[in-house]
């Protein structure tokens, strides 16, 4: 829940003036998280105790010709990060100005295909290290929680987004110029040198029965200096209320990495404040004959005021090395 | 003081809607700091300049069968620090969620032991640096300022807390698992390798006469491959509003410390706006032959609406090196 | 625009109560930034996107006797930055303390000659890299932007200013003692070790026409072992709403850099929501035989409600290398 703080013009607000606002808002979790290799937890356990608490600022303001403009940071991203991203230099955070000629977003923004198609659901409390979802070429993802990016997409970023009906369209470019960047994916990862022209295209589509098809294709030039990436992306999403599945396909070339395919699919079902999900995805490098696929089942209780009981239960194939099996069981808290 | 934001719901509030808040309240501080010996302060100086100011976030809400849940975090602790410690993964500040079965915490918390036992009274406004505080195993104290634990602690750790009358008892964890850490003492410090399981039991009772009795024990396995350490701790408080002293006595023995004695008492007086504060505090390191004692006067006069004039002085025996005098003199503000 | 957070007390307020308050503020910017010298953005490309979002929190209080206190911290200056500095360490943000006696400020404040005389006009959406200011020494700039200043001047510093009829007078202190430092200048930089005492002085004088004469005086000790820095400043500004314009001098003798002179001049000329800046700013370190010239043309049009259309074009003469164009096109937020 966002919180709203009250502009001082408001206090003493007289017709037609334009209050620009700051709201606060907040998310925590707590709860313990298992993997059934302890190494990959601290020391000798499999068990391990996770919370955290994050504090979010969302900046609204209306020029005086209707124009709105605003933007969100994290407290945790305002700053200088490990990598040197963070809201200061717009490698975190982002901003925004809006109108009847769409909406264009700065900062670390999602490229394109990721803002039409998204990703499946998750499980969990912690979202198992998002497991779940799929690597976008362009996504801006913060994979490790360090307030910056970690793939080939170079912040900060633009992001296009324009609404006409039932249709929304996004248009993406990466910095223009070059960045150090990392791939992550589960079990593994990879280092990127400095990379090219970054851009992506996308749609999304929805009807009143629930029904939402979307796609994309993203594209990043010149990947430390081994060639071009890019590839498209499809989804499709249904849900009418009680029952929700989505399913995504990504096939490309991404240089360094050969042919890239990866799947996703998520089923949720919701019965009063209890909603039950499941998800499967598989991610396929075929040049370097890696694939890495992890399925999981969760649930997820809404205590009402903001707080939910989750837990979930994971199986994931690494990329390298033996399987393992994660899970988590906490409470979730939006402020 | 707090301060409360509205929240956006409460403005539009409907009877039974169950709101979530943040509120941001902050302190600071600024004035001069002395150092009988200047290589202790920058250059060649024995005075300082020193000032801060901190802005923290509390957040709470209720969930609809009534459990309490929130959380507190300093902006300046929200992200990665030096040590890649923060709120981002529960190495600083903290949540929880409380109801009739009591209060479960989880973060940078205290151990269970400092929780009942805490601290005796500290001086200047600065504090000092903490000089008045005794060193607990599983304290979770951010002694060095960096915004993470420096003690064998390991976090995110937990902490549950429940009243029975007019007793509270406590039970903490450190997390399971392994980390680096570090323990620091007045004029020295010693780094500690992976440590095992933290755990730690505490009580405090109290009266209706301003009698305080608490006590805790904790312990902390595997400290760096060289063995176990433990503890156990008494403390004493009484106060008539005008009168009051603390007394805390802490024995045990640490694995790469051998026996460890830490002694603290503290007397304060208050008459009108001024309070008078003393404290003894002396830690002593037995199969290392090195102890550190430290005693020291101020006085503090509250300027009301949050301000208040501090002063101290203090004599400094520290673990190695000659004997100095620290003192400081300025103005601390809570908002 | 400030919002001001409605102080728990304010909300049961009872006569006579002082409250302590808080205030979130922000600002953010968006768009594209073009540097000739393609090197000197990222990667081959001429053209740039650079957005930020900044939040920060003012703190203000009032004691029982009727003094104010209070301070500024930006969340992304709150914890501790890439060289150790920041708000909980006094070395980024500020407190101060002010009543009939004055106004004494705290920590990342500038030195009396830059507080009285300040900075001409600057340009573009970004200010262009801050290329119309001069180099103060004991200015507590943040060149770099990574939230503590790079210049001589030692944080925290102390900064006192007292209004008597139209003319305000500065004394300024820097930290007591030493602190690796370094001077930034637009197309290079020097790095000093460390410093001695620093000091300043510095007097604005206003009339009801709106003329404005300034000036002052700063040193540092021992700058690196090499010897004393000193400078004197003086300034000039007149504006009459439509016109202005601001002219600075400033010349010394800086350790290590030799004779140090500085010109800078910018005019301002406004219709309606739109204002036209223009600027020339020169730096000569005669010892050397460097110096650096920058020159642009700006405009900005004020869209209402706390943003700005901005823009600017400039062209630098940097201490090493080839000259330069510099220019931008953005829009500005105040939240």
């Amino acid at each position: 829940m966002k919180n709203l703080l009250i502009a001082t013009t408001a206090l003493v607000a007289t017709a037609g003036v334009a209050a620009a606002d700051i709201s606060v808002s907040g998310d925590g979790r707590m709860g313990l998280v298992y993997n059934s290799q302890d190494t990959l937890l601290s020391g000798d356990s499999n068990i391990k105790i996770s919370s955290r608490l994050r504090i979010g600022f969302s900046a609204s303001g209306e020029t005086d010709n209707g124009l709105s403009f605003g933007g969100f940071i994290r407290a945790d991203n305002a700053g200088f990060n490990f990598d040197g991203g963070g809201g200061v230099n717009g490698r975190a955070g982002s901003v925004f100005i809006s109108g009847s000629f769409g909406k264009l977003s700065m900062g670390d923004v999602d490229g394109a295909a990721k803002a039409a198609v998204g990703q499946v659901s998750g499980i969990g409390y912690t979202n198992l290290s998002d497991i779940n979802e799929i690597t976008y070429l362009n996504s801006g993802t913060d994979l490790n929680g360090d307030g910056s990016d970690d793939t080939l997409y170079p912040t900060p970023s633009a992001l296009y987004e324009y609404a006409a009906g039932s249709t929304v369209f996004y248009v993406g470019i990466g910095q223009i110029g070059t960045q150090i960047g990392t791939v992550s994916l589960p079990g593994g990862g990879f280092a990127v040198g400095e990379v090219g022209q970054s851009y992506s295209v996308g749609a999304k589509w929805s009807n009143d029965n629930g029904l939402t098809i979307s796609g994309g294709y993203e594209a990043t030039n010149d990947v430390a200096g081994t060639g071009d990436a890019s590839d498209w992306v499809l989804g499709a999403q249904w849900t009418n209320g009680t029952w929700g599945v989505k399913g995504i396909y990504l096939q490309g070339e991404w240089a360094g990495f050969g042919d890239v395919r990866q799947y996703a699919v998520s089923g949720d079902w919701t019965t009063g404040a209890t909603t039950v999900t499941a998800f499967v995805t598989r991610k396929e490098l075929e040049d370097f004959d890696l694939d890495t696929t992890s399925f999981g089942l969760g649930a997820a209780y809404d205590l009402g005021g903001g707080a939910t009981l989750a837990g979930g239960i994971a199986s994931v194939t690494p990329l390298a090395g033996d399987d393992y099996t994660v899970g988590d069981l906490g409470v979730k808290f939006n402020f």
